[in-house]
């Protein structure tokens, strides 16, 4: 099974969004990645249609953009 | 425990994110709310923090805005 992946840049409301999405979501089912820290992976982000962070990217391909950190234009 | 509460309006960008939350969350954890069918509730959601939906509002009282289907003063 495919993981979701939640990425986020370190942000306050990053940190706290990614806390409640961890509670909800076993820890085993979700990769997470940090583009402030690893920004090689910006351009993947983008491709898989992440606009800004804290965002969850599904196995369904669908991106779920949560509350509103930093967008991803931002990051670079 | 309290369950989570997912905010909808019955809008395209709303059913789809419902989908995909509920692919995460079991389903018994979750009550979800439509404003749009049920607009007494509008204040309630209000109270709770919610300003646009889909949006979900967890059991510690944050409330996790995804995308963005309508502002919450549009459905009054």
């Amino acid at each position: 099974m495919n993981k979701v992946i939640f990425y986020h840049a370190g942000c306050p409301v990053c940190v706290s969004a990614e806390k409640d999405i961890l509670k909800l979501i076993p820890e085993n089912q979700v990769e997470v990645i940090h583009l402030g820290e690893d920004k090689t992976k910006i351009i993947d982000a983008e491709k898989k249609g992440v606009q800004s962070v804290p965002a969850l990217v599904l196995s369904s391909g669908n991106v779920l953009h949560i509350n509103f950190g930093a967008s991803i234009e931002d990051l670079k």
